[in-house]
This record gives structure tokens, C-alpha cells and sequence, in this order.
């Protein structure tokens, strides 16, 4: 039940607005930008092209929570016969505002692309940025028209529509995406007086614990303190849990248990590419860090008809050798680290 | 100031024993393991072939913390002219239990590599698991040829050297080590009694804060209480800072200057190839999602002369395109960009 999407006019031209924008045009869609910060404007209307003549068939609010009561009666008195959409990181708050606008509910389909980057700005935007992603919306008590519109942005972008109720999405991005962000920036806090010595020593554990505590301090004020009525539990649950550990650090039964507990919640997240965890099998491959290795070992791969499903690199600074991990299906590494091996690759055996 | 390792024993064959072993193994030197677990000594001992016949001029113990005060004696009294040296997580725990040994302390050197795995065991071991990661070594008071064997391994396993006192090591582990993983551990606890739908909406964000989270209870137990001293404080601090982000949180002010703290530590943390973060310009392609791919792309990469630093692979489920992300020097990068977009490829701007 989607629609087709002639001409969008996109309200705010952050990361999330001109990535928005970027996947819609490349699709056909005409768009227009508007922005109170007109270089920010500017900025995402270049990347994208000549604004949409056109009266839009959706206008997508792509703000910061506090930008939005007021945009709502504007945008509707400039464009009333239109369709309108949030993107925002809390849902019940807009619904509210919504009802204390001009704006008839029924014309407002409040949803949330699950998506985003610790860099924010036109600059960062990238129009694959949803591919794959959970976008969640609220349909209940939306015209369908409406909400046609919204499943077409979804379709273009690549992204996969899940229905939340307003209230079920506030309790769910607390957990998944509120509290992560806090306890990130409460631990990278802790750095902060630190010998610089010390830090010379950090490993891919700390450095993957912090990376989102770079985000954007006025965003994320605005989303805790609009979220407040469910992240204040959580928190008040974690404190609650580090008294206990504080309390019980002398038994070394309760150390582990509170490990063994982190385990379980561990394994409950899904892999990065969406769906169940899936377990890749790890080919390591010594290589000469050189220019031109990673595409003789990609050519190798082609010749073997295996599919690299992920990849990573660690460079030796000050040595000539870095590693490389292919992640490949059981079956896929077997052939290939056979493959590799008989055409004197220091290949290790797939594990 | 190095030696010459002709045999080392390796006392423990988990991942970091069998790491050294495979790593001095393919540097010519011979290696016998010795485990209590027997099944887990032939693992080890077999990847990496038939044991040292020799005497050792080192041995490495690579075991828990608890394991080591009975294994002290028994092997200096098996290999009494042999040279010692520990791996483990804490310091001063190990040199004060060797006082009380028959091992006499200046036999005996404490070190520690920064380098580890979520995942342990022989299988999971790898020769270059050491490469570029920095080594803790305390030589003070220990005798120089017992010290120019443990630079020995560190160079052969392509390490970097840094003198650390058992005190200051354990402080600063402490923060950059047990510090996350015990936070790690409680937000991933938090997820333990969430709906499944809930964590099917999990990005990267909480996927990598709590990565770690996902390691050996048993080890982190014994690690954390030996370096209770040193954490205690450290998890005080952490329940001050988020009672007041608690108690402040209808304060917009106090959560913005939270998040803005957490950028600060944030930054504080070099990136991934060590040194000072290094800042790389990223290039975005669309590609189909194919075998073969891939290796095309490194192909452009090597007929354009520029090196790769880093990528990253993004796959659409059930969508036939995938986002590749190249990380590359900012002139690399427009170089690529303009030879790619010529070549017909979807590559974005430079960012």
C-alpha cells in the first residue's frame, strides 16, 4: 500500500533530513528544503539539486523535538491540502503537540527511522543511510493516504516499516538506544582527567564502549529530557545494579554473576545485518601493507566464487604486515582458505 | 637489548598462551605447552607441532590469576636455571605472591600485553593477535637476562615495549580495561528481560557498547576482585556521576553538560592503529551485492595507487545492493572518488 511520491518538501536539513532527501531524489522524487538556518539550507538543496516546484504530496518534519510545535502550524497553513510525517526520536510527545496545533491529527503519521550516525550535519547525510534499518511507525488513527505516503518514503529508502504504537516506541528506543547513549557517555566521562599515558594504552574494548558518547550534546539533551518518564527507571534499574556490585565486589560469586547476566543480555541483540545473530567463520590472512593486496586477495575470492560477507584491517605501524579478517560462511572459508593456501597466501585456518 | 629464544614453555594454553606460542613458533623458536587440562594442552601443542625437547630459556606463565601461587614453585623447581615471566591482567597480585614462592623475585619479570579477545581458548588464539598492541613490562629489581628474554617475545610478536610499576599498571588498567567491561556488562544485564521486538530495533550503537560484554565470567571474576583497590573507586565515581544525572534530569543544562563530558573523555582516546586518532576521509559506493564486487573495487584501488586504511561492508537484506565505506587519506580519497565515478561506479563525495 504505498504511493507514488511526486514532489517532498523536507523540514530541516540535518543528517537525517538531506539522507532523506539524497534517497528520495535518487528515486525521482523532486524536493524541496526548508531550514531556519539558511546555509544549512543552502547546503542540503545543493547536494540534491533545483527545489521541487511542485506543491509537496508529503512534508516531512526532520527537526530536533524542541523545532517541531512550532513548525506544525506553519507548514500546515502554507501547505493544508497536504500529507505530513515526523522522523523524530520520541513519539508521544509530538502526538501531543499535534493535537495543539492546526494540523488535524489525522494528517500526521509520527514515525522513526532507526538510523543515525555520532556525526550529524548535511554534510554526513548519505541517502543508503536506512537501508536495511528498522523504520517504525504509528499508523493508528491516520488517514490512509497518509500513511501511503509514509510507506512509500520507507520503500524508497530501502528500509524495513515496523508498527510501534507511540507509547511501545518510547518505552523500546529508552532501552535500546536512550540508556546505551547515557551509559556510553557516563563511562567516556570517566576519561576525561585521565594520564594521557594511560589512554596510550586503550584497546578496541574501551574505544567500542564510548563511540557513541561523541553524539551531539543539544540532540540528546532534548531526547532524555522528552523521554524522561521512561529513561528515569532504567537508570534508577542500572544504579540500583552498580549498588549491588559496589555492595557485593568482596564475593566473587556475585563478580561473576553480574558478568555471567551481561552475557545473557549480550546474546539476546541481533548481528549487525538485522535478523537473528548470524555467526560468520573468521579467515585470518597475514598480507604485506602495500597498495594493491586487498584486490589481489578480492580477485582470489572472485576465482573461488566465495562471498565476503564482512571484512576488517589491522595495520602494524612501523612493520611491513597487517592482517586481514574475511568473515565467510563455514563452507565459503574452507574453500577459500584452501584455495589461498595453495597459491602461497599466509592464510590461517578458518576459526 | 634482546636475546636469542631458542625453547620457551608456555604454562597455560588458552587464547593468549596459544597466541604467544603460534606467534614464537613461526619465528623459529620451539615451544612445549603444559596445562592441568590436558585436552586444552593438546589443542594448543598441536597447532603448533611437536614440543620442545630442550630446556626452556623461558617460561611464560599464561594462566588465570588464581592458578598462578602453585604453579610458582613447581616450575622454577622443574627448570631452576630457566627465566620466568606471567601475562596476566593485574600486577602486583603476582609479584607479592612471588616473594612468598621459592622463585626468587628477580627471576621473575611481570608483564602484560594489551591485546585480548571476547572469545577465549587455543582455538580462538592468533600468531599476530600481539601486532602493534602495546606490551606492560615492570624490569625493576628483575635480572637484565630475564628481561632481555621478555623484550625477546615482545619483538618477536611484533608488540610495543612500555615500562609500567605493577602500581600504576593496575590503576590504569583498572580505568581503560575493568572500568568498561564492568559497565559494559551492566547495560547489556539491563537487556536481559526486554521483548524480542524491542531488541530487533538495535543499532550499532548498542551493539558495539556492549561487545565486550560478552566475555568470561570466570576470568573477569578473578580479575576484578584482585584489582578491587583500584576499581572500587572508580565504580564510586561512576554511581556519583549517574545519581546526579538522575537527580538532574529535568535540568536540560546538566544533561547537555553530561553528554558534552562524555565528548571530551571520548576524544581523549586514540584510534584504532594506535598513536594519536588518526582522522580518515570516507568514501561511500553502492555496489551489487555479489561475488566479485569487491575485488573489482580494490582493483580501481590499485590502478588509482591509493591505500586503503579501513572499510567497512553494509548488506541489505533482501535487497540486491550493499554500501561499502573506504576510509583512506583525504588526497586518496579524491583521487579514488574521481578515478571511481569515471569508471561508472555509484561512489559519493568524499566526508
Amino acid at each position: 500500500m504505498t504511493m507514488k511520491l511526486t514532489s517532498v518538501r523536507i523540514v530541516g536539513s540535518g543528517l537525517i533530513g538531506t539522507s532523506i532527501g539524497l534517497g528520495l531524489k535518487s528515486a525521482g522524487v523532486e524536493i524541496s528544503f526548508f531550514d531556519s538556518d539558511k546555509s544549512a539550507q543552502k547546503l542540503a538543496q545543493d547536494l540534491i539539486g533545483p527545489p521541487s516546484s511542485k506543491d509537496p504530496d508529503l512534508v516531512i518534519f526532520a527537526v530536533p523535538p524542541s523545532a517541531l510545535p512550532s513548525l506544525l502550524d506553519s507548514e500546515f497553513a502554507l501547505n493544508p491540502a497536504s500529507r505530513f510525517m515526523d522522523i523524530g526520536s520520541i513519539k508521544i510527545k509530538p502526538t501531543v503537540e499535534v493535537t495543539s496545533s492546526i494540523l488535524p491529527g489525522v494528517r500526521f503519521c509520527p514515525t522513526h527511522p532507526m538510523a543515525g550516525r555520532e556525526i550529524g550535519g548535511a554534510q554526513s547525510a548519505q541517502g543508503d543511510l536506512f537501508l536495511a534499518r528498522p523504520w517504525i511507525y504509528s499508523p493508528h488513527g491516520v488517514d490512509p493516504d497518509v500513511v501511503e505516503a509514509v510507506l512509500s518514503v520507507i520503500k524508497i529508502l530501502g528500509a524495513d516499516p515496523i508498527i510501534l504504537s507511540p507509547a511501545e516506541h518510547d518505552r523500546a528506543v529508552a532501552l535500546i538506544s536512550h540508556l546505551p547513549q547515557i551509559i556510553a557517555s557516563l563511562l567516556a566521562k570517566q576519561l576525561v582527567g585521565a594520564p594521557h599515558e594511560w589512554l596510550q594504552l586503550a584497546g578496541s574494548g574501551l574505544r567500542d564502549s564510548t563511540r557513541i558518547a561523541a553524539s551531539d550534546p543539544q540532540l540528546w539533551r532534548e531526547i532524555i529530557s522528552a523521554n524522561r518518564e521512561e529513561v528515569l527507571p532504567l537508570l534508577k534499574n542500572v544504579e540500583k545494579d552498580l549498588l549491588l556490585l559496589i555492595e557485593n565486589i568482596d564475593h566473587a560469586e556475585s563478580v561473576s554473576a553480574f558478568i555471567s547476566e551481561g552475557n545473557v543480555g549480550r546474546a539476546r541483540i541481533p548481528g549487525k545485518h538485522g535478523g537473528k545473530a548470524r555467526e560468520y567463520t573468521k579467515l585470518h590472512i597475514v598480507i604485506d601493507d602495500k597498495p594493491g593486496q586487498l584486490a589481489k586477495i578480492f580477485d582470489e575470492c572472485a576465482q573461488s566464487n566465495v562471498n565476503v560477507e564482512d571484512l576488517n584491517i589491522e595495520h602494524s605501524p612501523g612493520q611491513e604486515t597487517g592482517l586481514i579478517t574475511l568473515y565467510l560462511s563455514h563452507e565459503h572459508a574452507e574453500i577459500l582458505q584452501q584455495h589461498l593456501a595453495s597459491n602461497g597466501w599466509k592464510v590461517h585456518k578458518p576459526g
